[in-house]
């Protein structure tokens, strides 16, 4: 077997970045409904103002804000109700000196006025007269026109994920479609003579698989489409086709399992046994996680994750969806999932690799506190257990009750 | 019009949670990957061990670990290698005193057994024997059967939101298909005589449907079924008659838009008008969303959003959501998606009143800043700037710099 130096979580995030750095998923034009927590291909770029037209934000009178100076509860300012805007259409009266128009919440301000004194200050003697008790300032209870968004303006960047305020904001500015990343297709291989599907039987000595439906949730929640290819036997033959089929129409596949060291080699013989192969990492310095392969072959990146379900799991949290994100070229910092907390107990830990214990969450006088669960690695129960996943950087040895921490969020 | 006092926060949440505490989603059986962040409806309980049998975590030595007693590189102990564990298959061997089986991480430990000896810490001199350089503990390298699920232990529990480590373990668990609550049907109805479709062209005072997408693709990445009922003119009847057919076939109603107060008296009186009908607020103390409304016809929650975009989505950030989550009997706590900050500046607020702002978030020295986006309500660019809302509670009268904060993340 070649030789692979463990190396950092540092220097895997870059060989993984280094890797796609010309791989780009391709765009497709989708509904603007659709185009929800997808990357944006291309900026969007508002092709009109918004409002179209300055609006109201309350029910009032419209009026020339220089007409109210003085105006006060006890000396009110008298003005001649010239007419009254109808919601959804255009005011067609230019209001003139002393004129006050009523106009209601997102109606269109009248020609001539600047600003909308609000109902409450003011008094109706009879239908052509308003008395004002209160001043308003140019502007004041208006949006003007373009002032939300103005023709040039940028909704949504290249690269962005599209959240439900961007959707409200292109439907505003009457993107009625969007050009997105296509979604990321991933397949996912489970290797293990010991494995068998959930709906079987376990013989003595068997057991279920359980990692391929843990990893293609959590790559579901992310937004990929995920295939879980089937439980491939530990034969090198078999393993080399199952390999090669996957290849063939996935942008990503992800080899799960294969914990011992013979699975190993046949993972990392059967990715060097393709064409236009190049295995990138065998080994890294974090745990858990140690025995992850990192490869590409022609486009395809493709992943060999420890066989233990948390390993899997950290794994895939942490360097799977990196290549996920470089695909779809999603600007989004990964800092956007961490929650900080402090510790509630000492947590050790070897100096020049990376940690990463789960750990349950609570809040205690408005900050998030948290505990490790600690445990043998491979107990699934500990992450159906955790909120998350402390990181301990490699250059740290240990962490100390009290100290502060990020934490992965895991959905 | 009836008069109703803003009421506060605390007790909208409270007035929600009575109104819906009769009223549960039907249950439905899935199959597991489609169970990923829907809401289990019984608690799922293990029906085996796992793992089925004691599993070695290491490629090794399977030993009796009292054997390796005083075991040291410079005085192995000798063993006799009495044959392998095959993966997948049931250890046949029963292991005497003084020997050792070969064994793959994942290998079912042999009768007898109690340890494993990592194959770093031995060596074989020939087929027949293994020199252990190494101590090991009872338990040591080895999960024993039943110690990540034993039988009887709840992997997931009623209400619990099913995460992908919880797909996880349902499928090491043999657990095919789940209970989970049936997902909430939304029908959102826009009213406003001003509003177009954001396909059609918008006249001269018009301006596009923005909210019923914004709120559909919040509530679509909740979980939920949404519709989008189309816009209602602001007649009585016209609304009258649209509330009544999706109140027909919905779990909840949304109505979006009317800012004035007419409109709102359309919807005060259209909700009443209904059989069964219980109006349960009208008018909040927060901002924005002071407008609200809220009642419950036969078992349906309808709730009235304020037409501000900001407004109709904090609201339902706040509120909606909540009564989604009592209908599915959700039992996990909306302070799992806030983030705590500190503030990068003074924010003003009026006591007695609770104030969200959207807020920008950054980090700093490993925690979390947040600056307030100031800007007149109802300008959707500044929730699509914002990472999330902050929270300023009733009780207090504005916040200063460095005050820590919740936000609420908005995805």
């Amino acid at each position: 077997m070649e030789f692979f130096q463990a190396i950092s979580f540092e220097k895997a995030k870059e060989s993984i970045i280094h890797s796609l750095r010309h791989i780009r998923a391709d765009q497709e034009k989708v509904d603007l409904p659709q185009a929800l927590h997808r990357i944006a291909a291309t900026h969007v770029i508002a092709q009109e103002n918004l409002p179209p037209f300055s609006r109201s934000t309350v029910d009032g009178f419209a009026v020339r804000s220089a007409d109210t100076f003085g105006a006060s509860e006890s000396a009110p300012s008298l003005f001649l109700v010239a007419g009254e805007v109808s919601m959804g259409a255009a005011a067609s009266m230019t209001l003139q000196p002393g004129e006050a128009v009523i106009i209601p919440t997102g109606g269109m301000l009248p020609p001539g006025a600047d600003a909308v004194v609000m109902v409450e200050h003011s008094e109706q003697p009879d239908d052509q007269t308003a008395l004002i008790t209160k001043m308003v300032a140019p502007g004041e209870n208006v949006v003007m026109k373009g002032e939300d968004l103005s023709i040039g303006t940028t909704i949504v960047a290249e690269g962005q994920k599209i959240t439900s305020p961007h959707i409200g904001a292109l439907a505003a500015a009457g993107m009625a479609s969007v050009n997105v990343r296509k979604k990321i297709f991933v397949t996912i291989l489970s290797t293990g003579d010991e494995l068998v599907d959930i709906t079987a039987t376990a013989e003595v000595g068997q057991i279920r698989d359980t990692n391929s439906y843990a990893l293609a949730a959590m790559l579901e929640a992310y937004g990929c489409e995920v295939r879980r290819w089937g439980i491939v036997k530990d034969r090198y033959e078999d393993f080399s086709k199952a390999l090669a089929d996957a290849l063939s129409y996935s942008d990503v596949v992800v080899i799960s399992g294969g914990s011992s060291v013979g699975t190993r080699d046949y993972t990392v013989q059967a990715i060097k046994g393709m064409n236009q192969a190049q295995l990138l990492f065998h080994g890294l310095a974090i745990k858990p996680g140690k025995p992850t392969i990192y490869g590409i072959v022609g486009s395809v990146p493709v992943f060999g994750l420890p066989g233990h379900p948390v390993a899997a799991m950290t794994i895939c949290e942490l360097l799977v969806k990196l290549a996920i994100r470089q695909l779809q070229g999603h600007q989004e910092a990964s800092s956007r999932h961490t929650l900080v907390a402090s510790l509630t107990r000492n947590i050790p830990s070897a100096p020049g690799r990376d940690d990463f214990f789960p750990a349950k969450l609570f809040k205690q006088e408005g900050q998030y506190r948290a505990t490790p669960l600690f445990g043998k690695s491979g107990l699934i129960h500990l992450l159906t257990e955790a909120d998350g996943l402390i990181h301990i950087p490699s250059e740290k040895s240990g962490l100390y009750e009290g100290d502060k921490v990020d934490v992965l969020v895991m959905t």
